[in-house]
């Protein structure tokens, strides 16, 4: 049960934006950004980077649906999302991006885990600043979002069609309320 | 030095601010609303939990600007935000303010950590629904703004006056940049 009044009838996180609409507005800006902006990075890399964030953290509510949108970007291929969180470094995923969810691991446990090596080697792989900018805000953002959909206990179902119904809807319709 | 090519005249999360306008507007509209906007618990406590998060992620520009910020809001008494950052249980705040500092060490380790018990306490000592809720998503934030500081390796002043001066302009201008 929630550890605070949030409407019944809304899963995870949404629940807490329906409760305090004045901080989901930035929250969900930032989101929209980080995840689905114009990039070099598609969408389904950006979701898999939150995904695997979400996964250190042991949050299932935000594992569980931005593994959904990661998969519904790469064409419902759930089981590259699950190597990558399971082993990302033997995962089938570009040299480049490996580097860079490396860079997230550090950043999940603390920013001062990053090292200067880390970084060569993601430039060294090809990644560009605006990249590496991005890969350590979208990991810094999910310690957050993590935390505030379990610090507030929000409903979390367990049901995986529902995520992937809820994954669909990400992808498709993103993050910005239209309500 | 940092990690990616930051304004090298601006420290910390400034630099980064300025390497990414696009997501330092909604990163910087939620601290205001968080930190600064209407609310039960003073601007001065607000800080103080930002400042005590941070402390506790071992980010030092963090910490020592919103130790300032805090100070500022409470007629210079940084004897009082260094108390909280030492040990809370025993420094001078009200009984409520250290329910809620407990709430933000649970989650700054985790979301997870916080329990039903540990918000039943808040409410005990008269924390209200948005209070807590407020607590757990500054604690949430904080563990971003630190990650993205550090992670990025920004400039971190070492001159105590430079964060008083800092801290200054966060409590009497806020986060929400005027240009």
């Amino acid at each position: 049960m929630p550890h605070i009044p949030l409407p019944a009838d809304l899963p995870g996180i949404t629940s807490a934006f329906a409760f305090r609409p004045e901080t989901a507005r930035p929250m969900r800006e930032l989101v929209e950004i980080l995840l689905r902006g114009p990039h070099t990075l598609t969408s389904g890399e950006r979701e898999m980077i939150a995904a695997f964030v979400s996964s250190r953290n042991d949050c299932h509510f935000c594992q569980a649906s931005h593994s959904a949108a990661a998969a519904h970007h790469l064409d419902g291929d759930y089981a590259l999302v699950d190597a990558v969180k399971r082993d990302f470094e033997h995962a089938p995923v570009s040299p480049k991006l490996k580097t860079l969810l490396a860079i997230a691991a550090k950043v999940q446990e603390s920013g001062r885990q990053v090292t200067a090596e880390d970084v060569a080697r993601a430039r060294a792989a090809g990644a560009t600043d605006l990249e590496i900018h991005d890969t350590v805000l979208i990991a810094a953002a999910f310690c957050m979002y993590n935390r505030y959909v379990d610090g507030l206990a929000t409903l979390t179902p367990t049901d995986p069609d529902v995520y992937d119904r809820m994954g669909r809807r990400m992808a498709q319709q993103g993050y910005v309320s239209r309500d």
